[in-house]
């Protein structure tokens, strides 16, 4: 009955639908919204919480192996010393100095334009769909205005971290299109700092965390000390982390304000970790699976090792097929015992372990899943959404949009609707088992407009059922109409049927 | 059986079984801590999580009339001119200029020494238990030294906020004991201030929000926009707020970073604002003793007409007896439309509904219950905590902590204990019902040690019941023993009886 069909611009869409329907709003809207910050509205922050509370429960209370933490957001300055954020944390920025206008020097593209084997000028151009072509077509424009004659050879776009001292002041500028104004590129850090007490001095310098990993490290020693755990064994944390970002984009997928769950995974120094490591990647894409996201839109992306940090002995990502891109999700590292080791020597405390077998001191290697809570949601409505053209029993066609969302995370489980709203029999009973429900369940009530329309209402919610309350309902059996989003399908069942329905698929 | 004291130092307590046992830690403890800032261990995010929990299923999802939000924790500098946090969200700071030492003004108090009706010095000291008193001394001190004959008049304490401004110089810094280095008070803003974007200039200040409460404003449109709310509703949210307190104290009651679970509940302009008022009170205290608090250690205040600000139509605070003090834990402010006017007024974006009945627009009024989850916790803490001389069978005396927390907020709600480690039908049994019952709850398998010794460690957890299987378990009739925290009664349950148990308590 429903023919699926991606719209044209799906991003697009779910911008749209995600605004229109109060999942995300740009925040601070009505002062013209900050680059990078985002609000969630009713829909989006009951989602959220679903994404968290299913990460949360599937780690920390259903395994016996992890524990929970939550450290605070301003860490001590030294941790980030000791972590190599404050040295090494940074992004290669470029200025033009007549605009004053900063980029990304590695999203600030340019090639020399070549005619007939001979250098005629530089242009550039900002990171793209198609910087290539976009470089081609200013090459071919400035031969065109200097009235070269000649072949022009095609463009081999490099990015300014790439440039000779002696090109950057051949390269135009982005905003003027006149070389001559670009810097050379320098290092400029992503944490966003602040001043802690009275003072604003070097001395009160702090950061908002640009990750909540270094909170597992820091507190190694306090959550072993504390807790009767035992290697393996994981420490988890949900939470916000702040990263200045020049360029923010893709919506949420990279924003300046976002929130991870992160897991250090301790193993002993001898232990096998590549199996863990392929164990973590398991168990991790398992998870999204879990929570509604289609196998077809998954990917492994293995890093290579000459990329890799010295300490780290593999990364291997889950790549998730956005609309702009097969971009990450989530990063699962093995990461040795470089962190504990820095912070060890940072802090001159030991952060190891005894070995009761050798009877030995040791520092744990870790195991590191991180992902974006921000960026599952942003997949979730990706692979969620559709447009339908639906043919109704008198075989009218209209357009449904529908999330489809696993019960899991929807945020509304069950909406409840009394076929009718001026008949007291039926609206009672609807508000009875709403009552019910709610004790267990996030559920909407909704008497509004004809039945079609509510169903459509809860379609583009991503409720995964509909429980109407009709005449056979309060004459007959009991029984009410269960109508399944994705099918369309309905189909009577009894309320203790519908709570092992939420039992079984809620959890 | 038990005989419940309260020890000497009941704070001193708290916070030892806090850190010993996981509940919280010192921020960034391994590099000497971070003044103001805490860690929630395993144990104490599982209570931050639950409180949390508590507050967000009876307020958003248990109640038609309130929906949730998350909004950015920074938001648009112009949110915070509008609300009145630029100008005026300050504390009055005083320096030292020999020392470089700040204080709070309203926290250095000082006293005229009189003698005879002659005024022979002055002495300060900061705000303390017994301010006074430490005053008095100070005074008498100041007399022997400088060997003044007479009656000493009692001090009378005045903070430096109140002090005349040729009174300053004769003031002793508290820092070096001698007068002339105190500075007159001046306003430091309480939030923490950052840069967002490239540039590190007045145009790219951003704050850390101090409250999470603008957001609901920010987004009412939005909110009303793209749900179906009518009113009288609320929009609700918890997260990360930041004040940079001169003076954090009292553990985690006043916190440079702390978590906020606030609502704004919105009503007509012409409604009953006062019982609307006086049922939000009523509610957030009710929900407060359904977590567990006593009804004993709660009380109300009511900000006096005149210390309110000019467009508040009165406030008041839920009080809780902490050992430091009966101190605010919930304040409910009638805001009137103070806040959905200044934002109207500085965006140039009406804040206002329709009403159908007049056909005339207004501007909401609202009703503002907020409470810090911090303080929630540090009270279940405190009202929680006991020590107990316990008398077991053979007549040992015994001490026993204890954490009596309400089931609904218990880190761990049940723990299984197989009776004997090393009986495999025991064990087996007791791995069957954990893994049962943490599809659904928290809990914990403990094989470790006897069981006296396992049941002194759940209730220093606060886990309100133990579960034993023992040989009648699998042998008999599969019945349990379950032991309960408080009444350290134990009485034979089915499994049934436990799930039915569990759901009607922990909801």
């Amino acid at each position: 009955m429903s023919t699926p069909a991606a719209p044209a611009n799906l991003m697009e869409a779910i911008v749209s639908l995600a605004k229109r329907r109060g999942f995300i709003y740009p925040s601070s809207e009505i002062y013209g919204g900050l680059n990078g910050f985002f609000d969630y509205g009713p829909l989006g922050a009951e989602l959220k919480k679903n994404i968290r509370d299913c990460w949360w429960n599937d780690l920390v209370r259903r395994r016996d192996d992890i524990v929970g933490l939550e450290s605070s957001i301003i860490m001590h300055p030294k941790v980030w010393e000791a972590s190599g954020h404050v040295a090494g944390f940074t992004d290669p920025l470029v200025d033009c100095k007549v605009s004053k206008q900063r980029y990304r020097a590695d999203q600030l593209f340019f090639a020399a334009v070549v005619v007939d084997g001979r250098t005629i000028g530089h242009v550039s151009a900002l990171e793209s769909e198609d910087t290539a072509g976009e470089l081609q077509a200013a090459a071919e424009a400035l031969k065109r205005k200097l009235a070269v004659q000649g072949a022009l050879a095609p463009v081999a776009p490099r990015d300014l971290t790439q440039a000779a001292p002696e090109e950057i002041a051949l390269i135009p500028s982005p905003a003027t299109g006149e070389p001559g104004s670009l810097t050379a590129p320098r290092s400029f850090n992503m944490m966003f700092q602040t001043n802690v007490g009275a003072m604003t001095d070097a001395s009160s310098v702090a950061y908002l965390r640009p990750e909540t990993a270094q909170g597992m490290f820091v507190d190694f020693k306090n959550v072993t000390d504390t807790t009767r755990v035992k290697l393996p064994f994981g420490i988890a944390q949900i939470g916000k982390s702040f990263r200045n970002e020049i360029t923010p984009r893709n919506f949420i997928f990279r924003s300046r304000e976002f929130e991870q769950m992160e897991m250090e995974y301790f193993i002993h120094e001898d232990a096998d970790w590549a199996r863990c490591h392929r164990e973590w990647i398991d168990w991790c894409r398992n998870w999204l699976v879990s929570i509604g996201l289609p196998e077809s839109h998954l990917s492994l992306y293995t890093h290579p090792k000459e990329k890799l940090a010295f300490y780290s002995k593999g990364t291997v990502d889950i790549m998730f097929r956005y609309p702009f891109g097969v971009q990450e999700l989530w990063g699962i590292a093995a990461r040795g015992n470089y962190d504990l080791g820095q912070h060890a020597a940072a802090s001159g405390k030991p952060q190891e372990l005894f070995d009761e077998a050798t009877k030995k001191k040791f520092v744990p290697h870790v195991i590191e899943p991180a992902v974006g809570v921000d960026r599952i949601l942003l997949a979730v409505l990706c692979a969620g959404y559709a447009e339908e053209d639906v043919t109704d029993e008198k075989g009218h066609v209209e357009k449904r949009t529908v999330l489809r969302f696993s019960p899991r995370i929807a945020p509304v489980k069950v909406a409840v609707l009394p076929l009718l709203k001026n008949k007291e029999a039926l609206t009672q009973r609807a508000r009875e088992l709403h009552t019910k429900l709610k004790r267990r369940y996030a559920v909407q009530y909704d008497d509004g407009g004809a039945i079609g329309k509510r169903y459509r209402r809860q379609d583009e919610a991503g409720t995964p059922w509909c429980v109407t309350i009709d005449f056979e309902t309060v004459e007959k059996d009991g029984t009410f109409t269960l109508r399944d989003r994705d099918t369309m399908q309905q189909k009577r069942i009894t309320e203790a049927e519908l709570f092992a329905l939420l039992d079984e698929q809620v959890y």
